[in-house]
């Protein structure tokens, strides 16, 4: 099997699966339970939000477990948008916006809330002046991803960060769920105030996912009961999940420091040999993209019969995001960038993770060379 | 171990783990991939949805899987509040509800709704005349819970049902945690529109819990994105938390058609027990209560450190529910219920499993007896 959909999900670490095992079975107690099995839970609950907190260099209390990364980016924005909605209503994020974002935003313009979608430019980009004039005495929430999980394109995160000092009103949440562990982001560097991760995107689990949010921040509660996760974020708390996710966050964050190079060299192998394919156009920008996506159009041939047509040799891609990909529309980010329909309707997208080897490509290659020979002859 | 604290949360069941870890392994694709590996995990989740509906006797597109029960109660009461807002924006509900239903209606009150909180008589019930005194035209939703998770009472779920037949705009919404696998509810025959469940608490997993949404009604996603679970809940599912659920339930509703009258003869050997001990009050009803749930009270002793001075013997009991028993605030079901300050501050919670047996009772109230001479003497 060669797996190349990492940014759909991850296989977890087998390590991450026995963490999981052990708390579920020898910790199973609720953490507000006030008894010995309770307490045990909560220690490593704490220990976990320690963890966390270390490996993001922020403070343990600026860390609230969620169930992932699509809970986390509808807290930070409905919660933002509720708690602080008298002191305005006025609400900026991107044309490329993974779902999870966007579709908060369009359900607060139903409660009268406004939405300004900036542009990207042909390299997915949005331009840093365009939202400094987008931003107005009302703007409480800017909400930009960093990686794009269409094409991988980056957005200058700690220029935004920069420009939103000059206003303390507006609250920054950065969607980081495809960027942790492949592209750096220091949250108080970039003046980041709040910030989404998913477990099951870096080899954790799903089922947890983290959402930062700087001290000083209040949050209306989108799962509102017990108070558990410092009163913002109830449920019983899912222990062997967050523990899991810990771990994976850990190795992860490792795997980066000693494997990044290889991983940027496997990336530029994959660009050089998929650009000597006649028929295939690279999406994804070639400068100051992430070292794990490439996104290409394969010239109006179907990619969802090119998808099946490489799963058969074990080889595993996307036509777009996962979540899109049974919807046939082509990729909003492509759209966005300004590619032309014909060639965003015929994306792959491979994506990779610190898993995937060199050895794979000509392999793979010589299947994708096969399968678009194959696609042409069927559609002659 | 003597673990009595099983309505806070429940140790898994093996079986559960093993199908979790099975399915994190082998099928950890993502549903929404087109590809093989996508699919199997689909072909999983499909499955899951059907089992789980055959179960509950509904359709499988009226089942939507969650994060948990707090998740499924905050969707269920904001979902049906921001969908028909329009239709009228006042809400019924009871003074005994858990946190997930009681909090999520304080915080629409904030936005402008009206909520009636129905008192309940000292047997923890509510009366339906006076339910049916506080319908109006612009009651838009019921929310009452099946079982009590304090003291066991029974809500008349299925003398609501037929009443609200009356008021085809009032949806009905049961938060059926405590009483899954123990106490039988028919959700056709009783009328329901919208029910919670939550894996953790019958022996499955933390991470997945279920909103049973009766076909024809929309509800506003409370996590919107990808647009999963039939466009109500998105966030990549958790397909192995999904599929030990479905296990879980299916065994406990098994244990119950099994054990339900082993499991009545053990509450009944519990209270014989303890009404034996003179400084003991038992605040369940004894009529018409729940098989698992006994609440009781020591007669204004620390009820705290009576629960630690049992765990010295590994023997785990609570005070209250798990979520507020670290607020140290009396017990609002016991308050509800006209139970005077001092008797509800020390009040202690048995609550029991399939797993639990006769045998356990002598040692457990053998340490009771021990707890109670103990904290006389020390308070003396
Ligand atoms: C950029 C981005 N944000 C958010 C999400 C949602 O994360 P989750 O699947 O954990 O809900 C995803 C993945 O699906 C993503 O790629
Ligand atoms: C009656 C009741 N409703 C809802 C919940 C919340 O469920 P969860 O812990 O899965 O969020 C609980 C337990 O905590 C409960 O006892």
């Amino acid at each position: 099997m060669i797996y190349l959909d990492n940014s759909a999900t991850t296989k977890p670490f087998p390590e991450v699966i026995d963490s999981f095992v052990t708390v579920a079975t020898k910790y199973f107690g609720n953490p507000s339970s006030l008894h010995e099995l309770g307490r045990k839970a909560e220690r490593l609950l704490i220990q976990s939000r320690e963890q966390v907190a270390a490996l993001l260099d922020v403070k343990p209390n600026e860390i609230i477990f969620t169930s992932g990364g699509t809970e986390a980016n509808n807290f930070a924005i409905k919660g933002v948008a509720f708690q602080y909605r008298q002191r305005g209503n006025h609400i900026i994020t991107t044309a490329i916006e993974h779902p999870s974002v966007a579709e908060p935003c369009r359900q607060l313009e139903e409660l009268g809330f406004e939405v300004t979608y900036l542009p990207v430019n042909e390299n997915g980009v949005i331009d840093v002046e365009e939202l400094a004039r987008a931003l107005r005495n009302d703007t409480i929430l800017v909400s930009v991803m960093h990686v794009n999980n269409e094409v991988g394109s980056i957005q200058p995160i700690e220029q935004i960060g920069r420009l939103l000092q000059q206003y303390p009103k507006t609250f920054f949440h950065v969607d980081h769920v495809q960027g942790i562990g492949k592209v750096p982001l220091d949250l108080k560097k970039a003046h980041v105030d709040l910030c989404t991760m998913s477990a099951h995107k870096f080899h954790g689990l799903r089922g947890a996912g983290i959402l930062y949010v700087r001290n000083g921040i209040r949050l209306s509660p989108l799962l509102a009961g017990g108070g558990q996760e410092l009163q913002l974020r109830s449920g019983t708390e899912n222990v062997a999940a967050i523990v899991a996710m810990t771990k994976a966050l850990r190795m992860s964050l490792e795997a980066y420091e000693r494997q990044s190079s290889r991983l940027l060299a496997i990336k530029e192998q994959w660009l050089n040999e998929l650009k000597n394919i006649a028929d295939i156009h690279i999406n994804t920008p070639l400068d100051h993209s992430a070292p794990h996506i490439i996104n290409f159009s394969l010239n109006g041939l179907k990619s969802e019969v090119f998808v099946h047509e490489l799963a058969k040799q074990q080889i595993f891609v996307s036509t777009t995001s996962a979540c899109s990909s049974k919807k046939r529309a082509p990729s909003k980010t492509l759209v966005a960038m300004g590619v032309e329909q014909k060639q965003a309707e015929s994306s792959i997208r491979i994506s990779l993770s610190y898993e995937n080897t060199l050895e794979e490509i000509p392999v793979a290659i010589r299947a994708i060379k096969a399968a678009i020979k194959k696609l042409q002859e069927v559609t002659r």
